[in-house]
């Protein structure tokens, strides 16, 4: 005993300072007893074959072994997994219907799709079958389907929650996410889920408002977006405000871009941004490349029946080169350093989620291409850079669910979800 | 209820199976309960001033305010922390020699440095003083001091745990990670700090060997890096080993190393990797940028007194421009790339932690910045990257500590820690 206090107190020349923090002592119920969830069935879970929204690949592939360690650490956390749900064909559209197993109903607009990929999950969320549920997030299939299905959905940072035993669709993009109505929900379950947050848990010390995203940006110059910039500012009255074109800031500090802006856009209308459509078209080129790696094979052996719109994505990225994909990594390193750079000292860009209202049931795909495209200039934003992107439900706007969305620095995803919450507290209030 | 009932078997097309995974019921003790643990002078403790290692920074500096969140998550795990640990100035080297605090004493090699910067933490864990410590790496400063006090340390993929309250250095590079000289106690503290890990906690399928990192980056021709390899390949039979030269894998894999590398080298022999010398050369460039942006102002007003080798290094960093910044964000982007194609499918990369035993101590400046080049060559890997990198102790060798590194993809921290402790296990039995 005395020569392990005499080493002790010879303390190697180690310590600057000595003192005790100790731990706390108490007992509590796990963080998500009580709540049930759902997953997209992308997700393995053992027992099962993991489905991949298309019964070809449901036929050609075996019964899952293990459960996949996000669902896993949920369950242990306290919640309870009711089933699987419908998603888009291969997690390949944004849009939610599914020709084989029928397109899930929107409970906030039955007329419209409920977006997709993670179609299911939205909707057993919005229509309260469950508390929350998972998706998966790659080019926007998280985000989409709760804007158009009223609901809460994050993107979280690229890489902080693992993406084990999910089918992949594009490595460099995947991310888990999750669906809530209840913002408190949504930030138990980062809190189970997600790495602490480098700017910790306070209220940002700026609101970005790019006010070329909510005034070009909307679809076939659709008035709610429009009307959604005033909207959002009454909401965010008594945060340091900051307006400023995201478009003209890109294009000056991701110079890289240029090697992707096309002279004549043909079915982009002139009311496109420049700079985000280039980086949104980086970002399907790298998607494309991944996915053929990934499923390439697969679809060439077993040229499974696909819907439309999926079918031909599908194989153009099957026929595609690996041409210009080192120009998109630089777009990727120099958008990070730019939106680090916007971003820095606890600041939250907030952009509308999607273009414009959800699009009618069978559509036509050329109109949910032009679509498409505008989404994905917004959506391109987070995808690119890997930040964390949360989107906020507004309430029924001339018939359709609305909504807002804020993006946080890399990393900082409890940082974003307690904004959400702060700012849809004080939002419900005022309503 | 009948009400309820109905709405869920009108489940909205939702779900493509139903099923029950509920939840374990258990009570348990927290999972660090019993342990104590130091943290360098870098973290912030409320109450303390954070000293960074330096008396001028002490002075200029007040009280923290609040604890940084790793402690803090540290600390509710059930862990004490008994004291803030000695370290080098503005964690700015990889030596361990502080002039104004004292030299902690490395008690595996009393004759020797303790490596920095994270000196007093490594040394704590070594001298048996706390069960594991805290550090930060920025270019090799848990990993160098873990290696010559003959203990386990790790530095984790840069972002998956929170760097808030902590005194950055350079960034993009910053991560927080850990010392201990059991391996079980490495994970038990990554379980509660690191996300789940994407390949899932299993074996390796392929350990890569790159020979040309164990028999050319050896430092003034010392014999037991050479020796090594036999001994480290002796230790993964079972494995299914890869031997590739790394060397040649990057200037194939990541061209833009070019525009780095030097044609007349200087103080570098002849037995450097021509590529990891430019890697080396593009993340000391970046830090250095990176260090002057955080610190330039402080250090042009005070003028702090620095000892030896930091002091230089730190005017030299203020003094520095941002030319060729660009350049060496493309380097990180193709290493990326090049790293996660050489370590798909669950591999991982064997190297020498560092390029021979600890210098002497008081070793003059000229011969330690000759190691520290050829350190920096091996230590920039995991670096550039962000990948995950945990060093082994191997024992002693000709009365100095011995180590092995092994490196895996961005996020795999779990999956590294747990083949480090199977690993450190086998070679505990064959002994």
């Amino acid at each position: 005993m005395d020569t392990v206090k005499e080493e002790i107190e010879n303390d190697y020349g180690a310590f600057i300072d000595k003192f005790d923090l100790l731990p706390p002592s108490k007992e509590s119920l796990p963080p998500l007893h009580g709540l049930t969830f759902a997953v997209k069935d992308i997700f393995d879970i053992a027992g099962y074959v993991t489905g991949f929204g298309n019964p070809d690949w449901f036929k050609t592939h075996v019964t899952a072994t293990s459960t996949s360690p996000v669902v896993l650490s949920t369950v242990e956390a306290g919640a309870t997994c009711i089933g699987k749900t419908v998603m888009d064909e291969m997690a390949y559209s944004i849009n939610g219907e599914n020709k084989h197993y029928g397109t899930p109903i929107n409970p906030s607009a039955p007329d419209r799709v409920p977006g997709g990929s993670s179609s299911g999950s939205a909707v057993a969320v919005s229509a309260k079958l469950v508390d929350f549920s998972f998706g998966t997030d790659t080019g926007g299939s998280v985000r989409v389907p709760a804007s158009y299905c009223g609901i809460f959905g994050i993107r979280p940072s690229h890489g902080v929650i693992s993406t084990s035993g999910v089918i992949p669709m594009a490595q460099t993009f995947d991310t888990v996410g999750w669906f809530a109505r209840d913002p408190k929900i949504m930030n138990k379950v980062g809190h189970v889920l997600l790495p602490l947050s480098p700017t910790g848990i306070i209220p940002p010390r700026r609101v970005i408002i790019p006010d070329d995203c909510f005034k070009k940006l909307s679809f076939q110059g659709d008035h709610i977006l429009k009307a959604l910039t005033p909207l959002i500012i009454k909401k965010l009255g008594g945060y340091s405000l900051q307006h400023q074109n995201l478009g003209d800031y890109l294009s000056d500090e991701v110079p890289s871009l240029k090697d992707f802006v096309v002279q004549n856009p043909g079915n982009l209308q002139d009311n496109s941004i420049e700079s985000l459509s280039a980086l949104s078209r980086a970002m399907r080129l790298l998607q494309r490349f991944q996915f053929k790696n990934n499923h390439g094979d697969w679809v060439s052996t077993v040229k499974p029946d696909i819907g439309p719109g999926i079918y031909e994505r599908v194989w153009e990225s099957i026929s595609s080169t690996n041409e210009n994909i080192d120009k998109c990594l630089v777009v990727r390193s120099e958008i990070q350093l730019a939106l680090c750079s916007l971003l820095k000292d606890a600041a939250i860009l907030a952009i509308p989620t999607v273009p414009g209202p959800p699009p009618k049931l069978f559509a036509d795909v050329a109109s949910l291409e032009s679509f498409r495209a505008k989404a994905f200039s917004l959506l391109s934003i987070a995808g690119m850079s890997g930040f964390c992107q949360v989107t906020i439900p507004l309430g029924i706007y001339d018939n359709y669910p609305v909504s807002v969305s804020l993006i946080a620095n890399h990393g900082d995803d409890l940082f974003l979800l307690n904004f959400a919450e702060i700012l849809y507290a004080a939002m419900i209030e005022g309503r």
